[in-house]
């Protein structure tokens, strides 16, 4: 199936449209539909399990609006832009790295140089000379202009923020993942190619974080994961990630985890294994910071198409904070404690002053690094603690570091266009979607042979036991048997049940499995637990 | 508890907590952490099985970001707006109605004449004259200024956008009714009160549409709920729904069906049926076009918090995005149909021209109402349909008609607000959460007696087994019995199990329930059973 028939079919049948075509359009928003929604909610529970349950992750969900010194701090008000230029003539923009070839692989200057000059391509025009352009969507918060706000670009950046906080759950112990699905924002210059390039998107992010020297070892049952490699030197190679880490492809024991743990998701939602595979970025290619990095590519009638990213931060989003902010991102390390000065709140003078406030202040200052000038919230106003609320006494403390930390990135949009197109299935007679169960939008359809003679009435009651014991049922009466199982088999939905005049008399049905065709005949209670995941 | 309580228990134990506190903090937004992520998505479960699996609504996941021709339509550039006062001298900026005695329930004129002359109550300087302040988030969309676009202040209006798309997914059948869980965003003037009041809030609204004649009856199930009214006459009941639409109180069938599904959802979430009532807006609280509009409260330590509001719209917003757009926002009223001249495709000569895309353009106009000037989108340019590719023919056209709508919609955030306030116990022993098995954020902690004598692998154990059962498990071995008991009741954990000696030699361990404090001995298997929902 190609990218014009994947639009088509999901604008068709509810699994999403392009947003706000009533008013002209508006390029890179999407609508996800009935079917489109299910499909989402059944990858997002499949990587949900995986890492938020199998692997333990603490999940956060974070506000979507933040404010500019958070983003100057991770370095997207600098660096996250794109190279623009404009035609003063037909006032059209674009992409400068989309104009030349091999343009993405160009430093900014090469591209500066290879433009100059150049026309445009819709009227001829003279290009203006190339300018940066910020790719966050900028806003106000508050009345008046405002303060400065942005629409996050990247959903870790709400995880880092929140570390200390997320550690302190884990009672200040490391290693401990955090993970989070939510939208972020790109105000990409001229986006095309649907829900490949977009500028709202779904992203499920983990943060995995460790102590500098203790990285957490590959363990074995992800060694024994077969995977698809493409080096930074152009070698293809298929082999297990086990072997992949042990000849050094591979650079970390952590990045070889959280490799093996995609190809596994993925694969699992239905994505074939011979379209996948993973390629190494090159050093140019890389972000300063990092020391590994590799994306996990999908092949489309379009070319790979990067669906996750696995990387190695080291310790650069963390620290950034940690030096910009006023909060502590720092962790202690375990075997370092000696004896040091610290603060300890005086609660004679704390209850004296602050009365029936106090004990929200000891609450607020329990976990924390207690120091002079430390100011908390109390009925919506702030209080400073200066020294006098305070002593010094001795006690032990630690040695503080930055945690490392390796993040797979999975892009939730890319992965259901790519899911769409390498599932579908053409035998010349019919086409369908030949997804999982687990990702299947459905698990079952229920179509009564007529809708009279009870048989309607039948079907309904069916329904209602298939959804009371978890099956995803849809009911469809009109037209004729074959039309519903084509329908049904467009949006890939993974067995059809017949109620027919036979059900009334014996309470049996006809289960039809999407992918074989093959029906049987069988009691209601079989098929249903048949179809029960 | 009370508000502070609550603040101080949630930032503590991972349920929410103010964002950007690093950056000198931001009011209006929250992060969730584990424990609240986990709540939300509890509530959002039952939420969705009673109104998307249950009801049968189609569900939508609409864009965030919308352009201006959209608000516009929707009156939000308008209307949605706060009057503002400025303090020239401290700079400070306050919502007028909140500096007057009563100012919620006064017009602008009315607040205006109050304000007149005020001190502010920062410094005691004269306020500057009111102004009005649009509550929504502005941003630019592309490269440049941007076309101008806003964060949607509710998800309702992808919804009414989206309707000609999910009416062809109902086969253009009314009445349906479609649901949408989503963040929306009000750009509050100063925002207090952590959850109550946010500048970015989840919803979860449900647009039910129907013909004008043809509203759906109230069902004899949702009759007999028993519910708390309070009408627009200042009057309070306690009766069945049923009892107060026949009584008149309840105006239309449909507000009271979903009246009485609020009180469902929110009582099987575990609000507490006493502390929950339905208040009617009078006459100069309600939109000028609904008809019957209704705000579920619940009664919490700052008063009764709205948590729900069900409103009658009739046809004012479809009729609104069908005057302003380009699409067809009406429905056919079955068995008007009558003879009409009509566009057909020409499908010889859009072969001729347009090749290969085609098949394409056929599949676009597949569903729609063909007049010469219809534009298609091909490969990511638009094609206009002139007259020369269609041709007239007579068919039998129906009478179009705006559907009209009852919406019920939900606040995610104020919701978990109040039930963390209402489920909260205390013996004077210790402190608990106690909110029903289906809103807690675990079902079982697993707590090995100690981490040695091979305690802690079984425990490991049992985890795995609990979790491939679908039991939200939460693991801890930190500490005393006593004080693990304390930390799972504190974020409502409903069962404990610890796992002794006796375990390994008989498969045994002692189950406790959280609100009684009974405690069990059990085999794992029954234990487990116990536990699975």
């Amino acid at each position: 199936m190609d990218f014009q028939k994947v639009i088509a079919v999901a604008t068709r049948r509810g699994i999403f449209q392009s947003a706000f075509d009533a008013y002209g359009g508006l390029a890179g928003f999407i609508d996800y539909g009935p079917v489109g929604v299910k499909m989402r909610r059944r990858i997002l529970e499949t990587w949900r399990k995986l890492y938020v349950i199998d692997a333990g992750c603490l999940e956060l969900d974070g506000a979507l609006i933040g404010p500019e010194a958070l983003f100057q701090a991770s370095g997207h008000l600098g660096e996250f832009d794109d190279a623009l230029v404009n035609c003063e003539d037909c006032k059209k923009q674009f992409r400068a790295d989309h104009l030349v070839d091999g343009g993405e692989e160009m430093s900014r200057d090469e591209l500066a140089k290879a433009i100059s000059g150049m026309a445009c391509p819709g009227c001829g025009a003279t290009l203006s000379e190339m300018t940066s352009f910020n790719l966050m969507f900028s806003t106000g918060v508050g009345a008046g202009k405002g303060l400065p706000g942005y629409l996050r670009p990247e959903t870790a950046q709400s995880i880092f923020l929140a570390f200390p906080w997320l550690l302190r759950q884990n009672r200040g112990k490391l290693p401990f993942a955090a993970a989070q699905i939510g939208r972020s924002f790109r105000n990409e210059i001229s986006p095309r190619q649907g829900p490949l390039r977009m500028r709202e998107f779904t992203q499920m992010e983990v943060e995995h974080f460790f102590l500098p020297n203790e990285e957490p070892l590959l363990s074995d049952d992800l060694r024994d994961v077969t995977i698809n490699l493409l080096d930074a030197n152009g070698k293809e190679t298929s082999s297990t990630v086990g072997e992949g880490f042990d000849e050094g492809i591979i650079g970390s024991s952590l990045v070889a985890c959280h490799l093996a743990r995609a190809q596994k998701f993925l694969t699992t939602i239905g994505v074939p294994d011979k379209k996948l595979r993973f390629r190494q970025h090159g050093s140019n290619e890389m972000a300063h910071y990092s020391s590994d990095c590799w994306d996990g590519e999908i092949n489309t009638s379009l070319g790979w198409v990067e669906v996750v990213g696995v990387a190695h931060r080291g310790d650069y989003d963390l620290s950034a904070h940690g030096n910009a902010s006023s909060k502590e991102f720092r962790v202690a390390v375990p075997g370092t404690e000696k004896e040091t000065e610290v603060w300890v709140p005086d609660i004679g003078k704390l209850g004296k002053e602050f009365k029936g406030d106090a004990k929200f202040i000891l609450e607020a200052i329990r976990d924390v690094d207690l120091q002079p000038g430390f100011s908390v919230d109390v009925n919506g106003s702030k209080i400073e603690l200066t020294s006098e609320y305070m002593s010094q006494k001795t006690e032990r403390r630690s040695e503080m570091v930055y945690a490392n930390v390796v993040e797979p990135s999975f892009g939730l949009d890319r992965i259901l266009y790519c899911l769409l197109e390498s599932s579908w299935k053409s035998d010349g007679e019919r086409e369908w979607i030949s997804l999982p169960q687990e990702t299947s939008p459905y698990d079952l359809l229920v179509a009564p042979l007529m809708t009279k003679d009870g048989l309607d009435d039948k079907a309904h009651e069916i329904m209602k036991s298939a959804i009371d014991i978890g099956v995803d049922a849809y009911y469809d009466e009109a037209g004729s048997i074959g039309r519903r199982y084509a329908r049904a088999d467009e949006i890939g939905i993974f067995f059809s049940m017949t109620v027919d005049h036979q059900t009334l008399e014996d309470g049996t049905v006809t289960l039809r499995e999407r992918d074989s065709k093959d029906q049987n005949r069988l009691s209601i209670e079989d098929a249903l637990n048949k179809v029960r995941r």
